[in-house]
């Protein structure tokens, strides 16, 4: 195990009817400025439970944050958050308004120069406005962490960044409110939970006993849940139990004591998406088998591990055993409902691969627990999606 | 799975060579009252490095608190940090002096009155000093909890309290630390870690798919680690492993959406430690196979999950693998060196269960996840424990 620390203060307020608690944990006060995204949640309910809840509380609306949270639309909040006095922030919505809300929160209380620069982390995050969430669509594991993925027009750059600073202050996790979830979102924001946990899982470095178990248990009830979800979409504890996993999924826990991460996939499925405008778990589910395929024999054991515990695969040789695990991980996101194949995109991998190398070159990045997958890597692993 | 409320914001601080890191830790121009237990650490390096540590603070030392702490001995340490104006507790040693250190936060911070009010749960705590710690023995989960336990010797009682005020602020747990622990300590931190997970998993009553999932995780990893460290006593990996599952074994992560916890081994075992003096990770593996020997009928479907999942046991029917389940725990218990009968004590189970039922029913307490095992019950208990 290496050397780590965690520090999480954000405070989950997890179940049913537990939107109504806003009363207590927003500051007496203060105003509120309101975030949110398409407007779903003026029709699902929760919009009128937010509101009620905030009746003691001032409170200024901004919504038409997007999928993709962009740069252009969050300054356009900063601005309102400014000129409004707002004194917290409140995202209601999935993983991107709440990203887009961190970005706002930041923007909001950023002196001179343009805000961009933390994103290409030129700058530090030194403050930020206090900022809760309720959550609505479990997916970024956004609600307790301090990331955010915002992407820029005028570049065409999709980027992360993260600060203590952007801790939600609490976040509300009701499982009622993703029951009207259209299904292409519940298997989007499967794909990336699952894809979250085997990034920090999956490497060739390292032992973290614990933690690696931990990772296994939240991968094991993905597999046991996801089916159910589409054969009764009613059902509250289905929906609960993708909820809960998709935060401890990236809160920091399963980084514990683990020596390197891969986040090659999601490096990879962040430019697929802003190339192309795939759905962001989408790109995960097409991008991370073939990662794990490029590097079969580095990463073999751990697939192994993985393919014993996860999948119950003891039969052939390690090798065979990794192999058969990366098949798995496959058919698991078909079976969640969720293509695989960039061709599926009626894309051509030679020429994605290219664009996107290019892209990751041109910033200086290269990928992998080793952190030694340039263009060329880069460009087989995109081949291997094909 | 139930509503729940999860918010911890302890930093922990884990790995070799952490303790450095108290300077920053503590807020400078602080005075810190450096608590401590029998000396050992002054012999295993960890006090010489925490002084170093705190070069640039002014430390009050307060020694002595016992395994099992006293009120009086806290109350000795509370007068102390009022007189010299301590502004910071740090517990440096194990769970018992972390436990100790709470309740010396609050009662260095209690007004009017005698703040074994407190422990009676007749008065809420409404402040406390801020503190820290320096782990060397993992087992209680104490530095991340808000938990303690405090006995007092004029009335022979054990009790435990908990206040969010108590948190630490943060806990360095640099396993290195641990190499030296005599293997008594060892194995009971073992015995300790094991039935925090079980009381919070092994509960007849309602479902949360990932969080025992994650339960199962601590406690095959402890299956696993447990006889290495008597094998290799030096390996830093095993005691790291091992005191990384102390921690999120009692950390609050295993209670999210459980419907209902069972901590009757750890009542009836507190009292058998204020009564007999055993060890407290030893009376727990004297109870804990009783307690669930005694509701095998009711824990049964969570007991057979526990076998399969924990065990591998898939053969008989589900009373079979049930019972089973219940033999491999104590099975456990004495592979890691702990006896699990009262008789190895010298104890007549007939007395012991007499006694503590008693004391029990005084405090009008009743125990196990329905609250409904009263003093038959608990004498029944102790009668399978013989």
């Amino acid at each position: 195990m290496t050397n780590f620390t965690y520090h999480n203060p954000v405070r989950l307020v997890f179940g049913k009817g537990m939107i109504a608690q806003l009363r207590e944990l927003i500051p007496a006060g203060v105003k509120v400025l309101l975030t949110y995204g398409g407007g779903s949640i003026k029709r699902n309910g929760v919009y009128e439970q937010v509101r009620q809840a905030l009746a003691g509380h001032e409170v200024v609306e901004f919504g038409g944050i997007e999928p993709n949270p962009r740069y252009e639309t969050c300054l356009k909040a900063a601005a309102l958050a400014k000129a409004e006095g707002a004194g917290f922030l409140l995202a209601v919505g999935g993983g991107s308004v709440l990203d887009g809300t961190k970005f706002i929160a930041v923007a909001a209380r950023y002196g001179a120069g343009d805000p961009w620069e933390i994103m290409e982390g030129r700058k530090p995050v030194t403050e930020a406005l206090p900022l809760g969430a309720v959550l609505t669509l479990p997916a970024t594991g956004s609600e307790m962490n301090t990331y955010a993925v915002i992407s820029r027009d005028s570049t065409g750059e999709k980027l992360a960044f993260g600060s203590p600073h952007c801790y939600p202050q609490f976040s509300i996790l009701d499982p009622e409110t993703t029951l009207s979830l259209p299904l292409r979102q519940v298997e989007n924001g499967i794909a990336d939970t699952f894809a979250h946990v085997m990034e920090q899982y999956l490497c060739a470095i390292g032992r973290a006993p614990l933690t690696e178990r931990l990772a296994e248990a939240v991968l094991k009830t993905l597999v046991e849940e996801a089916p159910k979800v589409k054969a009764r979409p009613d059902d509250y504890e289905v929906r609960a139990s993708l909820m809960w996993c998709a935060t401890v999924a990236l809160n920091g826990l399963l980084g514990c004591g683990v020596a390197a991460e891969d986040w090659a996939t999601h490096m990879i499925g962040h430019e697929l998406t802003a190339l192309y405008g795939i759905d962001h778990g989408r790109t995960l589910a097409v991008i991370m088998p073939a990662v794990h395929r490029y590097q079969l024999a580095r990463k073999q054991p751990r697939l192994a591990q993985y393919a014993k515990r996860v999948w119950h695969i003891v039969s052939g040789d390690e090798a065979e055993r990794a192999a058969q695990a990366v098949a798995k991980t496959e058919a698991f996101f078909r079976s969640v409902g969720v293509p695989t194949r960039l061709s599926e995109y009626g894309l051509d991998a030679e020429e994605a691969g290219r664009r996107v190398a290019e892209r990751l070159a041109k910033r200086g990045v290269t990928l992998g627990e080793y952190g030694d997958l340039g263009p060329e890597a880069v460009r087989a692993i995109i081949a291997l999606a094909q």
